[in-house]
């Protein structure tokens, strides 16, 4: 069938282009049915109370997109924060022409690019959604890219869901996004009155969201939400927002355009059968099969790039204790040349992760996310679909706050170029007490898929390896010390993502101590204390968590008897599992000391001690087991 | 030193009781300082920005608390969500003569109750604090409980910082105590204008924190919070709070009292040395340390508890299949008699988790949580500090949300007495996607401390085991799947937390297969498979996935060639690594299948296939093995 291409701009004038968007949305409305029945799940209601919204932004003249070429750096940005409204998202490209009607009947089937939520997979799809209240964040980081990084025209459009308004991340992300005026970020609230389980808690009360919307410093403009007069006028305005964001609360009905969906409880997620989408179809009818629709195209403007520069070599004073968090700061600083598209964003520690060194000499690449790091994450998943390396920092224990977000952004896949830098981790940072203390962070980060986990135990590895992250594509973890610990590394020593160090061996070892981070200073204090006795032990600093060294490991396996990791960590999920999943088939004897007792405040060594992960614990867990 | 206590109520007159209080509050200034320079570091000027606002509540004759009693059912409860500042906490219970001054002297030392943050250790404190933005949902929980659980006088106060209105947490939870007009709650904000680093988003404009919180329903009162007339009267008011929770937003100079102190940068997190500190006791002087503050008592209403009763006997049909999610919904309604403590939550999914069977049938013991899981859960922990039973649910992926609040939980000990379940665990959900799949949050779980995980495979042992985590005093996590999977006990089996089930066994087994939840199905289906071929291999079904059943899995260890565990669930942290870990002393090859491939949209077998943990996996791999 030939397809006939409506056109996007106004030389049809108001009632023409009206007309047009109403049948692209008749169209839209009935992919979504079709779709959703033959794929016999999904969110058909949801997707129809948007549909109005959405073919206005698209094919009504303010949205503007080269469709043969996604990646244009001046395209607009879309992002269903509420993801379950997927069949709207493939509907909208297969009614500009993108996807064939069969290829739309894939949806949620094995091996589609149409998941059951807005997935990557789908070429059109920046970030994966899904889990409610993160669309907002991820377009703030986009929003934030365009205004002040690459200084580019496009703008980013945020469709949410009403019940999504309950996540504090929402919340989060409007006081940032009007902290920073991102004029260029415009949210669609698709206030459809009901939940997944029933009303939401202000049901379809438009004004107490435009209330406190607006309390947070954003614009708000009311609409109903199926009149496209008003749709496009809505639009119309956003472009010439000043200093603010603007946010479009649409009143709308979930299910609209089939009668016995409109408004009914009991209707969300769930596909109709045969009989009901062809009574919904004779409701829907005539539907113009042959029409698709015109997106605007961008501009051309182009980003100025940075041109890349050589870095310093590392230089630290072998006789001086440095803080590997501060090596962390000095890292940032150092490599910037070399990586360019950095972005360095911390949660209100700044003088605590010492991501401050960072700010002081390049202030225009740093943003303050202040205490809201859930949507610290999400801004950094959107500064990285646009490009970026962000770098973000907070103490350790505080990123288990966005681990929704961290998971999730496993889903964008090589779009989450992020790196997370956690300080003041374990219970070395001493008289704080628990609760500023990373003790399940490396658990946290190992269980992202293909994520990378670190962990320096001085200076110089620190600075390497925060050089490997920026080089690394994917989700990186730092994990820094709040202590100043001593230098073991000559300036020049080599680190990879993957690698180990040993750093005692001979020929007598009887038994292998795998450390990292604080307790590899425990482990080498270890060895010279056992060495008084003749007793000699491997040390192996496994700075490198996710991937692990297996090689060394089992070498290590075999030359000796037993292997002890000990760790500034819960037991659960952190080194010792680690050393014994790469071992796992080669029955090994791996003992393990890791803070096991309820952690609470006191000097560092005396919580070391006390937790038996210090000198003391590994000298008498060796003599135990030999 | 005898102690002169000075009176709380009223007859001293106006003038008088300011008097008093300006007379206290520079005693607290002083133990303020005196502990955090003794102790060398601390948080001493957050401290003197709340101490008016405090001195003012305990001992200005609104709050009521019995402090030779803290477990008084009807003793008003004061939490510090701004929990560094805890110099300021125990300063005002030895202001009420509950603490020596030499005690006080230990702040931040090694075993001291008071640690750098406020934690259970010290009696007066009902849940831990210090990760931010936690402080008003555990309020909420407990304020809840006084209206509409227990039906108790006392009120609940929570002191902010300004800082941490950043979280979203704080937004879920204002936005749920309107919904649930709880008049009963009073937040006292602390808007000091600087944050760790500097300035905080808003600086001094208390009208920017009024506007947002009035407009989350909650009636404001903009005060100087140095001014003890505007204090008192504050208070006063709250006390006559109609249907909506009351926020005092009170301007406050961070360190004041000391003029060096005073709104300076730089000065956060930090104690004064032995020069600074006898500087600044000149500007305090003269201070009375003889003098204590009286705190009125509550009255003695008693809540009207259920009678204990019988429970039902689990019942399901062998030949029918049931999701253990929806074994959970019956248990829930099965048990309450016998556990008339009990409360359920859910965030806005319970017609998905099942919780909706206890709410149709207990509608005054359940509550809306809506899509706000960080609230949710902060929420449980007040409930559960009130001597509730919180079982609160969803899908097992949105747990994530809240590892923040999960993770400081542990803090409080055993008053953190909450039951998490989570359903729509791994790939099986199927079509729905990764953003729905908890492939995590048995590794969040487990790295826990004193948490027990646990994961039943069919309906039965589903019922059995939340009527386990209903007696288990502390954290506990049920995971329940989507799906519908075959009875496999009868309805008098037994089971228990740390326990495992041993569903073949022979003489001839050569490989042990350990899986639990969905994959027992499947290891079953592997048994049935390789029974064929003659080959025999034993199946455990592992429920209790944290404690472990250590002794069952050395024995199988023993007895057969080696150990193969099955898990709908990334590798790290999960199943693999518990067992690896039960055995971790005992050389012993454990291999692991699990979700390691990038999950997706399809059906739930096709998934399970694809992640290669299905029988056909299981059954591959033992070939491979022997």
């Amino acid at each position: 069938m030939d397809m006939k291409f409506l056109k996007s701009s106004d030389e049809m004038g108001n009632k023409g282009q009206i007309e047009k968007l109403e049948k692209l949305a008749k169209l839209i409305r009935y992919f979504i049915l079709a779709s959703t029945t033959e794929a016999g799940s999904g969110h058909p209601t949801s997707s129809l109370s948007a549909t109005d919204l959405m073919t206005g932004l698209l094919f009504g003249g303010s949205f503007k997109f080269d469709v043969n070429n996604p990646d244009h750096q001046n395209n607009d940005r879309l992002i269903f924060s509420k993801g379950h409204a997927s069949p709207l998202f493939y509907s909208l490209w297969a009614a500009a022409g993108k996807l064939e009607e069969k290829e739309l009947m894939t949806l949620r089937k094995f091996g589609s690019p149409l998941e059951g939520h807005t997935t990557v997979a789908f070429p059109y799809v920046d970030a994966s959604t899904g889990s409610l209240g993160q669309g907002l964040p991820i377009g703030l980081g986009m929003a934030l890219n365009a205004k002040y990084i690459d200084k580019l025209p496009y703008r980013t459009y945020v469709l949410l869901g009403d019940s999504e308004m309950a996540e504090g991340s929402q919340w989060e992300a409007l006081q940032v996004a009007s902290h920073y005026k991102l004029d260029n970020l415009v949210g669609i609230l698709d206030v459809n009155r009901l939940g997944q389980r029933g009303e939401t808690m202000y049901g379809h009360d438009v004004d107490a969201y435009g209330r406190r919307v607006s309390s947070f410093g954003w614009d708000t403009i009311i609409i109903d939400g199926h009149s496209f007069d008003e749709i496009l006028d809505a639009y119309e305005r956003t472009l010439h927002a000043s200093d603010k964001p603007v946010m479009i609360v649409a009143k709308t009905i979930k299910g609209k355009g089939v009668s016995f969906l409109e408004d009914k409880n009991g209707w969300h997620g769930k596909a109709l059968n045969k009989e009901e989408y062809t009574q919904a179809l004779k409701e829907l009818n005539p539907v113009d099969k042959s029409i698709r629709g015109e997106i605007l195209r961008p501009g051309d403007q182009k980003s100025i790039k940075q041109v890349d520069r050589d870095v310093q070599e590392v230089a630290y004073r072998m006789d001086k204790a440095v803080a590997t968090r501060k090596a962390y700061g000095n890292a940032l600083v150092r490599i910037f040349p070399k990586f360019p598209d950095m972005v360095v964003l911390d949660a209100e520690v700044s003088n605590s992760t010492y991501s401050e060194i960072f700010k002081e000499k390049y202030p225009e690449r740093f943003f303050e996310m202040y205490i809201a790091e859930q949507n610290m994450v999400g801004t950094a998943l959107g500064l990285s679909c646009r490009g970026k390396i962000p770098f973000i920092s907070t103490f350790a224990a505080f990123f288990t706050r966005a681990f929704d977000q961290i998971r999730m952004s496993q889903y964008s896949d090589t779009n989450a170029n992020i790196k997370f830098a956690g300080s003041h981790a374990g219970v070395s940072i001493g008289e704080d007490g628990p609760s500023q203390m990373g003790l399940e962070d490396i658990a946290m980060f190992r269980a992202v898929l293909n994520s990378v986990v670190l962990y320096p135990s001085d200076a110089v590895s620190t600075e390497k390896l925060v050089e490997e992250a920026a080089k690394h594509i994917g989700i990186v973890y730092i994990r820094t010390t709040r202590k100043d610990t001593p230098i073991l590394y000559h300036d020049k020593e080599h680190f990879v993502i993957g690698g180990s160090k040993v750093l005692q061996k001979s020929d007598e070892d009887i038994i292998t101590v795998i450390a990292a981070g604080v307790t590899v200073h425990e482990a080498l204090a270890a060895y010279e204390e056992l060495k008084k006795e003749n007793t000699f032990i491997r040390v192996i600093d496994l700075y490198s968590i996710k991937p692990v060294d297996e090689r060394t490991l089992r070498e290590a396996a075999k030359e000796t008897k037993a292997l002890i990791t000990v760790e500034d960590h819960f037991l659960e999920g952190g080194i010792g599992e680690a050393v014994r999943s790469a071992l796992a088939e080669h029955a090994t004897s791996v003992y393990s000391l890791a803070v096991k007792k309820m952690p609470k405040s006191g000097k560092p060594q005396e919580l070391l001690d006390y937790e038996e992960i210090s000198m003391k614990a590994i000298v008498k867990k060796i003599k135990e087991i030999i």
